[in-house]
């Protein structure tokens, strides 16, 4: 009978490891670094090696694993290969096949936000809902979409790439995907940034207000917006207006339950929801208006969960 | 062994029905009217008459018969339940359960937006592949969205209402869902002339047009751009802007593989793919450029095909 699995969560500086019972009960977690010199040769073997020292220790047989389900940071198909993943160094790589040559166990791939989703969908923030939609506001905007407990993948590996969901014409300067006007360019960490000193050269009024143009964060921006600083809200309405748009037009595609909002941004707490939620009921069709909006909750545990699911389901 | 199923698509004026063999082929179709007087009472029991006689006509066995797939106007749930349907005069009515109970047959609906995909999925413009979204540019602006073979139908039956996604801030006029700026309001047959006359207002250049803005219908316009007039061919490049963008934050989210444009603008031919395709990659998040588009073939027998494959599947 199966007992365990593993749910590994890839990033670009460690990789995050844990060992979960097949009912997604946490048993462990543990990070080990992410060797991305060499074409990042030294990844899959690391993983396989910190995975075969923890069945020891434990002494757990393999016939009692389901399997390794992993999350990268990049599009990997259905199959498990990977074209390209800039930041761990590969090149075309068949992940699920060399990890299971490397373990002798099944493996299952999943690009990083969508296995976030899927874990806030099964054990965190919308757990209980069979369909719902993750925004990880972070350094960019990443998505992930589950509908009846299955992840859009997409035909390209592009399902769920809301922060590339186009919001504002006026926008003159490129997205790192190369368009102009993308969500992830005003309503991620460093877009919240860029938002408010666009709006300050458009002749915002920033009157009183105590933020530092030069040197402020989006937390700064938030904490501001707590403390009632008047240009800091006006920057909270911008930002809820873009991804109140966006997802209403995501409602409108694939109408989920829930929205989970997650990634550093989230960490200002209920406040973003309110200014997401006010936009999102302006501009979201008539039977969509019921869409619950949430806050993540399993923070940077989230892919390790999701990565669990995804080998528990196939 | 069941060789036969029927597929069915209910509307305000005519009921649709096709006899198919399950490998679909569609070996007759007929119509009967709609009778939505009296709150829509006579609508099942004529369409079960009618099946009931197909099957005397022809000879065919009730246990040959994997069941009826319906297609309705409007939201229908996975339990076949509709809570309105305005033009058929129903109020709550468990539509798949009465149908069974009339017939004897195993009956599944869906809405016709999204049977009309589903159908064009199977049979007709996207046959072959896995992954679709089709958009119905009629009186309204419909979507059905299939990803893996099945409808995508969201959890208050909203999934593919691509009509109202918001595309315009500068619209001041209620779209029929109450919002305001929604694709539909300035992309379907009434939508197309509805941005003419605005871009008239909005002092467009008519000079030496041949439209006539109190008269002027979306084939008209259309037939105009084939003609190189040039306000036609600036009312077209702002409907293709509409669309592809529109497009493009739907390809963001569920990253289809192909478009089927269809509904009676989509008559004008492939001129309206060029102009929707123009902005589509103007727009769109780079994996999903070589999304394909494509007109659909089914026409009116969208919806037959698609309720047919909807019980095949069940």
């Amino acid at each position: 009978m199966k007992e365990y699995c593993f749910g590994i969560d890839v990033g670009g500086t460690t990789v995050k490891m844990g060992l979960f019972r097949v009912d997604g009960e946490l048993l462990e977690k543990w990070e080990i670094p992410s060797r991305t010199e060499n074409e990042g040769k030294a990844i899959l073997p690391d993983i396989a090696e910190a995975v075969q020292k923890k069945l020891e220790e434990r002494g757990i047989e393999k016939d009692s694993v389901t399997g390794i389900g992993i999350g990268v940071p990049g599009p990997i198909n259905a199959e498990g290969i990977v074209p390209h993943t800039a930041n761990l160094g590969w090149g075309y790589k068949e992940v699920t096949r060399e990890l299971t040559e490397l373990t002798g166990l099944v493996s299952k791939g999943g690009n990083d936000a969508n296995v976030a989703a899927l874990g806030e969908m099964w054990k965190g923030a919308a757990a209980g809902h069979k369909s719902g939609v993750m925004v990880t506001l972070g350094t960019g905007v990443g998505g992930g979409i589950i509908i009846d407990g299955k992840i859009i993948t997409g035909a390209n590996g592009a399902g769920g790439e809301i922060g590339h969901i186009h919001v504002e014409d006026a926008v003159d300067w490129n997205c790192g995907c190369g368009n102009q006007g993308c969500l992830e360019q005003l309503a991620s960490a460093n877009g919240m940034v860029t938002l408010a000193k666009w709006m300050i050269r458009q002749g915002a009024d920033t009157k009183g207000t105590t933020l530092q143009p030069e040197t402020m964060t989006a937390k700064d921006i938030w904490d501001a917006v707590k403390a009632d600083d008047a240009f800091a809200k006006d920057v909270a309405e911008r930002f809820g207006k873009y991804l109140g748009l966006a997802l209403a037009n995501v409602a409108s595609t694939v109408d989920p339950e829930v929205f989970v909002i997650g990634g550093g941004v989230s960490k200002a707490g209920p406040v973003i929801l309110e200014y997401i939620k006010k936009y999102y009921l302006k501009y979201t069709f008539r039977g969509c208006r019921g869409a619950k909006f949430v806050l993540a909750t399993l923070g940077n545990d989230a892919g390790m969960y999701g990565s669990a699911k995804l080998v528990l389901e196939q």
